[in-house]
């Protein structure tokens, strides 16, 4: 198998501070930007300059290491130390409610606080950095085995759709849905990508379509309403999308317009594939009715580039994800292999 | 059962010149066009200063009268006349090829000029002034009844999603699926109704949200892929949308994006109607695969305000519109009724 090289490194961590790629500047620019404080990592987090479940998830244990740099100007005990680095963490996860990684990365982070009795605040900050340098790497690492086990089912000369960002640049590099098409285009580059626009903070139009036109995967940007029609036409093969957080049922939330999507596939015969590390499942919560699903600012729906789009006095709902029921997925892709319903059974069977 | 007064009225004719609407300029503004050449009426069609079949069905007729006294200055005979109108009124038709109601609206005028034999050209452009006329005040009666017909299956309080804009600002005035609206509306001021953007163009933000809201009918705005996110939370109790032309066994071809709500409608045990005046129904097209559907502007898809928002490099591909199948449709309203499938015969049985 060929072995795809991406241009895209989302996020990493350099000596003292998170380097990433702000994608609110997006189509317009590609720039990095150093967060150097913990706060301005929650304010990363939460004004999207960095999205995307699994790059959130580092940002937040980066966020941790910022915040126990900070802390370390205040001459704290080192009980006091950990107390106050565990309450910026949990402060740190509040940034953004849905993803699961975010919860995970920070948990591991404080897991290694918590257990760490040196009295050695110095020590327990490398300790921090590295696991986060470890976290980092290892995202590619899985997103690779992601992108290769889902290009098996990724017929050739497939014409693939997807929905929002799970690519690259909602990762470390190579991506989560964008993994399957990378390792499927490295094979066969006569497979190509439809990208939904994804209304309303149109990810799909503004990071998908620049990280496939950077890498040179041929890409085709449709509206969100028009992904029925390509389908009717035959013209789409297979669906990949990514996931925020996926519950013990295989229930999958993602960006909202992604189960409309999952509908029409459904309806079309059209495969319709989530791809996700494992850490995107939570198996505490058992059906995706349990997910919280957070309601972002009116303003994205009603304003487009801070220009009104619609008469004033008009009332919005903007809930930023929804839940694709486990009926409509045909396999959840992972870096241990593709889970098939009934994936109750097979998501436990993976867990135990 | 009471009556809705509507502040809309989008195309009138007034002496020698159509007075519209720039429905290019919504939402900032809300101002009249005085169109006063047939050329110039082509590019008002093209360019969706006019939109919504049966309003560009109007649009269409007063276009043949403007050609009508522009080709009176020429001394031409009462032949030569017309047949440079028949010619002009021909070349009319070709500035939207898919809503049926401009063909429609424009053969009525045709059939005027064909069988005037009385030489006097001013009293032919009389004629086919007072002929628009009538197809002006027609089209606010066929919506009315449409609305009034169409009440009859909202239930109390209910929720309508619409997609794109079969308002007021659609047709002459009143609207088809925002005349049922109307008339509901009128007798339970409870209803409300649900928009989506409905892009590329964004008729349901730019154009349905400032019709109702100028109608105080409560309008919430949502992103085309979010209608399915409602209908499962049940906030959705029918859908109801336009038409650009209707087949003779009930496909439904309607702008971008509908077919999409149709299936989850479908998916969710929601009702979606169509709503449209039996000029849209083609009983010379057998099926939906028989209809045309135009292809527009790149740019569309890919700015919006002018700015793009999308990487350079990206291929578009954008229908215009997409054609609902007729096992979808829970109802096709009209000014005569609700038929119901089988719609190949109800909709036959219905032209006898």
């Amino acid at each position: 198998m060929a072995e795809f090289q991406s241009k895209i490194r989302t996020i990493e961590w350099v000596d003292t501070y998170s380097k990433m790629v702000d994608q609110t500047k997006f189509p317009d620019k590609y720039e990095y930007i150093n967060i150097t404080k913990g706060d301005d990592m929650f304010d990363a987090i939460k004004t999207m300059i960095v999205r995307g479940a699994p790059a959130i998830g580092i940002a937040g244990a980066h966020g941790v290491v910022l915040y126990a740099q900070e802390l370390n100007q205040k001459n704290l005990s080192f009980s006091d130390f950990k107390a106050e680095l565990l309450k910026k963490s949990d402060y740190l996860v509040t940034s953004r409610p849905t993803a699961v990684n975010l919860y995970w990365a920070v948990e591991k982070q404080k897991d290694i606080i918590k257990n760490d009795n040196s009295g050695d605040i110095k020590s327990l900050i490398e300790k921090l950095k590295s696991n986060g340098k470890k976290l980092e790497l290892e995202d590619i690492e899985i997103n690779k085995k992601i992108g290769d086990y889902g290009a098996q089912v990724v017929p050739k000369g497939a014409t693939i759709l997807t929905h929002c960002n799970a690519g690259a640049l909602a990762t470390v590099g190579y991506g989560t849905a964008l993994g399957v098409v990378r390792s499927a285009f490295a094979n066969d580059p006569t497979i190509q990508v439809f990208a939904d626009e994804t209304r309303p903070r149109q990810q799909g139009a503004r990071i998908t379509t620049l990280e496939l036109v950077m890498d040179g995967i041929p890409v085709t940007l449709i509206t969100d309403g028009m992904c029925s029609y390509f389908m009717k036409k035959g013209m789409i093969d297979m669906v990949v999308v990514g996931a925020d957080r996926i519950a013990a049922n295989g229930d999958a939330a993602n960006k909202i317009g992604t189960y409309t999507v999952a509908i029409s596939a459904k309806y079309h015969n059209v495969p319709f594939y989530v791809a996700a590390p494992l850490s995107t499942i939570d198996t505490s919560i058992s059906s995706g009715d349990e997910i919280v699903i957070e309601e972002r600012s009116h303003k994205e729906v009603t304003e487009i580039n801070g220009k009104p789009i619609c008469a004033q006095g008009v009332n919005v709902i903007n809930p930023g994800f929804d839940v694709t029921p486990n009926e409509l997925i045909a396999g959840i892709i992972t870096e241990k292999g593709i889970i098939r319903p009934d994936y109750r059974q097979s998501i436990a069977e993976l867990f135990e």
